[in-house]
């Protein structure tokens, strides 16, 4: 049983999670809530966690440090330090996103991508951290069992010569009812105001769309993962 | 051209619409920006538009008035004021909802609801205020264009004699790609943690459910609206 006090350097440290600049200098991110900490150790990539509560398998530390740690005001009783980890391989099916910026979306689109066999996503310029505490939170966990590659879209994208690449210009393309389907295949979804970016827009020969009865639109999240599911191998 | 000083009693009537209770006794309610005052404005809604500045179509009020109605500390340039309507129709496609919390979801599904054609909204006890500022801004104008009505869940879904209902209970129930569809139609959907309450799923006999490869679980509004987009008219 270990026991931290408040002005220890590892709380220090780990208060710095906070900032994106720091996950990826110290290559540790923080989860909140048991089940997120649960998850993380299920996924072997679980460093340290720490309640504030006398529990198996977390070691203490004071509420004060949790605040410190969390840079909330209310009090969060687990937290989980994880090991972020990069891997340079594609899956077959892939998620590309251009400059999505709402960590709500980011995160749901993070479990629909799991749920459908989108197992590796594509982070273009612009998109908001992954780490960023709303992501992790809306992943539920989907986060830990991703793989995630930063990359240039406009010069990735053309890369990806055995994969069947679909953008989302609502402008041009067909329906994702009359799409052609592939083993290797990529989605790439644009920011939630402007759509997907000239510059990757001009990388890309393919667009789909869902036939809509009407003017209506739909939220990023939603039309990406209804295309997902459209798309998936065993649809 | 109007101009309301800040201690007019307007704009102190304005600033109670911040509270769900207000909202309803008035019967009206606030949208922010630009684009959703255009879309107020359309859909026959709006009463007054205020803005910051001197501007055709609106009464131009003080920033420190602004701040006071919208209870913000950034300032909005744009707000309008509309009609809050209630009516008793149902439309053929209906989309009811079990104590969904969050105001994102709910806004996202409005929009979904609208495209696929779920033009009224049953709102069980424990949803969120559909007049909520978050709701309306992720709604993104379909919240004018939908019907609302507030019910009794476990009294109200055995009043639907000739739709087909079908609840969203993951535990039993059957694939959506091989349910029957109908023209009168109702989803039901639960909430975010804990699903369709007990006293509901006892008045639903058939459920649908989204195939998964695997253990993971949808967002509700990325589940609600693949539902609703399998259950669609013109699927």
């Amino acid at each position: 049983m270990q026991n931290l006090s408040d002005n220890n350097s590892k709380i220090k440290e780990l208060s710095k999670l906070n900032m994106s600049k720091f996950r990826k200098e110290l290559k540790m991110f923080i989860v909140e809530g048991k089940h997120l900490v649960d998850e993380a150790r299920k996924s072997n990539i679980l460093i340290d966690a720490y309640s504030i509560e006398e529990k198996d398998g977390y070691i203490k530390i004071s509420e004060s440090a949790m605040k410190k740690i969390c840079h909330t005001d209310t009090v969060v009783s687990e937290i989980g330090v994880c090991k972020l980890i990069e891997k340079n391989e594609l899956s077959d099916k892939l998620l590309i996103l251009d400059a999505i910026q709402d960590p709500g979306n980011l995160g749901s689109l993070m479990r629909s991508a799991k749920a459908f066999g989108f197992n590796t996503i594509i982070l273009g310029n612009g998109t908001c951290d992954i780490y960023n505490d709303k992501v992790i939170r809306s992943s539920q966990g989907a986060i830990f069992k991703l793989n995630f590659i930063n990359a240039n879209l406009k010069e990735f994208i053309p890369t990806l010569k055995d994969y069947l690449v679909y953008g989302t210009n609502v402008r041009k393309g067909i329906s994702v009812s009359d799409c052609k389907k592939n083993k290797k295949l990529a989605l790439v979804l644009g920011n939630e105001g402007n759509g997907i970016s000239d510059s990757v827009d001009s990388v890309i020969e393919n667009n789909i769309y869902i036939p809509l009865d009407n003017t209506e639109s739909l939220n990023v999240t939603v039309a990406g993962s209804i295309l997902m599911y459209e798309l998936r191998d065993n649809k």
